[in-house]
């Protein structure tokens, strides 16, 4: 989740060091592995891959140190799998004396077609910060260099800038220390008759892992942060497999903690170097505090956080009903955007309108898990949306949802409405098989996040063979095109697409593509 | 000195643990004194200047943290004066949360014309490794970067690469750790009344103070490393001035320890991570061995020293002798070859000459104080190799010396064989005044160690007041030209010279041309 921009300089925040104590007690120790790596690897054409490009290996890693690097020299390191963790590598002089520094660059890559763009061809809109490329001077060999900052790739491409005329450097035993709140050697993973949805099932999970960090992170190489909108698929991707509550605790009370002054909650917090609320705001993100909360109590049911965080949820409720007419229609304001996806080519208002019933009722779960007074004033208030829905936006001539004044038939509507359940079971199937017969194949969707909540969606429905063919076309697409992790963005219709507009920026490994885990344990186990 | 490319990487060497371990108990403790940034400055464009660069002041350095820069954004911190030492610099984010890493360069210059080149142009066979430029990431903020590796500058130019559109980088306190062997503020310092002159010799001053940290390095941005042709100038300055004779100890025991199993003095060492010597061989140089050792008992009558290094000082001079004829002539070699100055584009054979002489009769005098048994050798040589530079060596018609089998006149014969009063005071005053008439305006020459000889032969020659004038037309325009410090290679005749292609590779603090001091003290106060 990355691809927003807001800026709120004056907005306001709680600071509440209670809550915020809470949250830092159950800071993970992350967990670390030495990874050696696998072999050398050259870069190779392939029409197969992401881009065109794959890598093909040309020597084992044991061979490293053969090479003799001078100025412009290059080679390509390959780990074998994704990693997120510290880089280090032993390296030496040979000839004569070192009467020069050593110049090296090291870029770092999750995917090939990342080492086959330059980074100084990058001029899009994001910043050039996160190009994972160091160049590193060393005035004195041998040493062991260990670069201090973490990184989140596959390939570590190394091109020496200059030695001197009179010696070359030597590089050897290249260790990546793996970091995870999580350990995937022990987990319980199902066994999948079907290859193809135990390969998706393994991608998914180590997708996952490897956002588990200090926080649930969005991606591990860019953004780096929590965001609710990754934070709730990645919780329930995590019941499904880690069960790892300590950080979902430890990310409820960062956002519990620091909503603005209002009483809304930010769309995403920093926590380095101390726990920080971003100034963007997003309507469905601040509501799905709500769902976190309530999957989390049904996961554990626990008073403790329950009671600690009922009245900020209740807040974010209410906030998002001052935005429902007394006829019960949701109406979407231009400071506080509803996300549904990242795409702003369709009419978001139904699915909003799907988005707070959706969490009402999940709140309604939570006020009565509470006993709150006023629980009777909420479930009035779902019944006129419920109602508002079914008759106002529930075109029967068709048989979808639409949205706007255009009336607008698209898929997320139908998706949403399907979550939410507005309409009856038997309903809701006729809803999603119409929505396969008249919308798909889908086009001009580019998220894992949104294709996650339209495979739901086809499970809810009962379309279970169309969501696991839907999950194939999509997650098992991505494996075909070289993931070892799912990607930020990805549009099968035009799988080379990136939203920054190079390959370089895009996060190869995204917290909200990791919900295979979550479906086919949900739907298929 | 770096102006020089062999390799021989077969030669074997002697490591005399005793004499390191004595230039290891000489090692300095470098005296560190924070310097803080003097202003904010622009590049102008300025005939007066090198390569026709200047800087305007454009703000005071309390300023500095008024600049909220973002992608692209650039400032050029001057600190007033050269320094050698670590840089460190208080660095923010303001605006909205700091949602990307920062990335930013910082390239370090001696000169406004390295600011003026863009390090990626360079292409010339010295190692673009010692460009002073540094990409640096930072993930987290507010912070104070201490860059870890030393450089030689007085302008620090700071060009953020990106933040991200969201919020802006703020620089502040920026502060260089300069290190020294010795402190220049304590030193006492004629006070000359030409102030020109004393202008040259505060130049001169500052160049070596910078040069001397853990050994007499020849330069502080580029080489960074103990030869001896510059060590032999340190010295001499060093005892005119700061007289630090550990200094000198360290660096004659460094060379002491470390000859090639035949004997050899190599013509540099390198001391990180271990003392190393370097497999490049100069005849001069390693015969300078001797003059840095008889330079030092005249200056302090050390018999330790004497004791311990006579009879590498010896054995220089014998491998020397095996290339004098019976007539007493010296047959130059190629794989041994002799520098006297970069230019190769002049006979080097009766410099040479000069040189064994100079040095024989140095080597007579530590022959004397320890009261050698075969003096009376080396007192024969020297008559032989007198009497042939004077009978086969001197034009009488022209009265100077000619080189080589085509009998070329140039001036380094006769400077050198100045040096070496090879002729009586009368005839030394005739011979330079001769080469002033014939052979002044000096041409093709372009190193300050070359200048060096000839302003010491006119002073040796009694031609005061001309080496004044050279001193002036030639230190003193590098001052002219915006020099803090000396240069390793400056022609006066085309400022703009560099040897390696680009003004970023030049040393603009440079050993063997901070000899004014020397020439100063011995010749003018």
């Amino acid at each position: 989740m990355a691809f927003t921009f807001q800026i709120n300089n004056d907005v306001q925040f709680q600071h509440n060091q209670a809550l915020l104590d809470k949250s830092a007690s159950y800071r993970p120790i992350l967990k670390e592995t030495k990874v050696k790596a696998a072999s050398i690897v050259a870069l190779e054409r392939d029409t197969q891959y992401l881009e065109g490009w794959g890598v093909k290996q040309i020597a084992p890693i044991e061979r490293l140190s053969s090479y003799e690097l001078k100025r412009d020299d290059q080679i390509i390191i390959d780990f074998g799998d994704h990693q997120v963790g510290q880089f280090s590598i032993n390296i030496n002089a040979v000839g004569s004396p070192m009467d020069a520094p050593l110049c090296f660059k090291i870029k770092f890559a999750e995917m090939p077609a990342e080492l086959a763009r330059k980074s100084e061809d990058y001029d899009g809109w994001l910043s050039k910060s996160w190009i994972q490329e160091e160049t590193v001077h060393l005035d004195v060999l041998p040493t062991t260099l260990t670069l201090p900052r973490r990184y989140s790739f596959r390939y570590a491409e190394i091109t020496v800038v200059d030695t001197s005329p009179k010696w070359r450097a030597v590089f050897s035993n290249p260790v990546v220390t793996a970091t995870s709140a999580v350990d995937t050697a022990t987990v319980h993973q199902p066994e999948l008759a079907d290859v193809q949805l135990q390969r998706i099932y393994e991608v998914g999970l180590k997708t996952l892992a490897d956002c588990m960090q200090d926080v649930f992170e969005d991606g591990p190489k860019r953004d780096r942060r929590l965001w609710i909108g990754d934070l709730r698929l990645q919780a329930l991707a995590n019941y499904a497999t880690f069960k790892d509550t300590d950080l979902v605790k430890r990310c409820l009370y960062l956002f519990g903690a620091m909503p603005t002054t209002a009483g809304r909650i930010p769309a995403n917090v920093f926590t380095k170097p101390t726990a920080v609320p971003d100034d963007t705001f997003l309507f469905d993100y601040s509501l799905f505090f709500i769902s976190i909360l309530a999957d989390y109590e049904a996961f554990s049911s626990d008073k403790t956080v329950l009671n600690d965080l009922y009245r900020v949820a209740k807040k974010q409720m209410d906030l998002a009903l001052e935005q429902v007419t007394s006829e019960g229609k949701l109406k979407l304001t231009e400071e506080n955007p509803v996300f549904i996806d990242w795409s702003n080519d369709f009419d978001k208002e139904t699915a909003g309108q799907a988005i707070i019933i959706y969490t009402l009722k999940q709140f309604i779960t939570l006020a009565e898990l509470v006993n709150d007074t006023s629980l009777e004033t909420y479930t009035a208030i779902l019944r006129k949306l419920n109602q508002y829905a079914k008759t106002q936006l529930f075109d029967s001539q068709s048989g979808l949802f639409v949205s706007g004044d255009q009336r607008e038939v698209n898929v997320a509507s139908q998706v949403w409405m399907t979550l939410a359940h507005v309409l009856d079971p038997e309903q809701t199937t006729v809803l999603m098989q119409t929505t396969v017969t008249k919308l798909f194949p889908i086009t001009g969707i580019a998220t894992p996040y949104m294709y996650h909540h339209i495979t739901e969606a086809l499970f809810e429905a009962g379309l279970k063979q169309e969501a696991v063919q839907l999950m194939k076309d999509y997650w098992g697409k991505m494996v075909t095109l070289g993931a070892d992790t799912y990607w930020e963005a990805f549009d099968p219709n035009q799988p080379d697409y990136s939203p920054y507009g190079s390959p370089i920026l895009n996060s190869y490994c995204h917290a909200w593509s990791c919900t295979p885990v979550y479906l086919i344990n949900k739907y298929l186990v």
